[in-house]
């Protein structure tokens, strides 16, 4: 696996304002404003996925009582998910768990290099929180029916497996192999992480 | 207003498949499946905004027991919306009412564009569907501060204002002038279409 500094998925980088509303920069000085005002036991962190979170019920019944925050943004990879934790997104808080939920969006990448900017994320995760329990969760597939960008993402969750199986004992995987979709073409995230537990 | 053979925001077009997972093209294929299965009396097209209200306790309430549709995808714009219409997502249906909510992702385009692609649409709908009342839903501000995106949809709001207040008596534009935005920078897009009246 190739060190963080050759790897592109492995850069901190911010979202460039393409679009013209300062959205991406607005939430993350929300979220950065969200650490000075809370204590939270959980940390959600990541792209869509982790940001959709919180339009299911579930959320609210299962761990929103847990004081979880959630730092999802849409359309987030690797890179801009480390830049976020390294300006401000970690300041005041000791999460007790932090869920990670990264990599499908790195399109310009490859799967190695997607899983070393994961273990990249959840390393500095590991070392700024020691007492942290940190769980990584595997990628999904993409597209209805067999494409390249599921069998990317099964090689990215492959690796994160091989690389996680050395010595992280903070760090955990949480990725199944086989994912049933339903005929409305949609997965319920939250079942992936109904294991956490934070005693 | 230009006619819909100049403005690029009136021309259909399908979304291309640059991520390698045909998840735009699966949607559709599915949206074409349940104009063959379903009796909507509702339907719901456009952008992400009206696919997420799927997610909200208010489309479950309110909307499902009107057998409504939802056929939203998010980051669509005029001309995606356009396509699908004339591509299977109206046929063997005869829905009493159509909310359209699209325009804002059409960044390529000038507001004067977007606000003649969203009357294509309306005008394709009205047409296609005589009998039906067709909602459009104004643009909401985009980004949490004053910026030209928000400038640019309160422009094409406008636009829309002064072109549906001639003779289109189908066609109905539900628009706030003034959007308040919460702490937690959300809106509740359902908020804006409680006035439906399918009677």
């Amino acid at each position: 696996m190739m060190s963080g500094d050759e790897n592109p998925a492995a850069v901190p980088k911010p979202v460039e304002d393409v679009q013209g509303d300062a959205r991406w920069i607005s939430q993350h000085t929300r979220f950065v404003q969200e650490c000075k005002d809370a204590e939270p036991d959980v940390l959600f962190i990541g792209d869509s996925m982790i940001q959709l979170m919180q339009q299911y019920d579930i959320w609210r019944e299962l761990f929103s009582p847990l004081h979880a925050l959630n730092f999802g943004i849409g359309g987030d990879t690797t890179c801009n998910v480390l830049w976020r934790l390294q300006n401000g997104e970690l300041e005041n808080i000791s999460p007790k768990v932090v869920v990670l939920w990264v990599g499908t969006n790195n399109h310009e990448h490859t799967a190695e290099q997607v899983a070393g900017g994961v273990m990249a994320i959840a390393q500095f995760l590991a070392t700024r929180l020691p007492k942290a329990k940190i769980i990584v969760l595997g990628l999904l597939p993409r597209g209805e029916r067999p494409n390249l960008l599921r069998e990317k993402n099964a090689t990215v969750n492959s690796l994160l497996r091989s690389l996680l199986h050395c010595d992280h004992k903070n760090i955990e995987l949480i990725a199944k192999k086989q994912i049933t979709i339903n005929s409305e073409y949609k997965y319920l995230p939250c079942s992936f992480i109904l294991t956490i537990n934070t005693n």
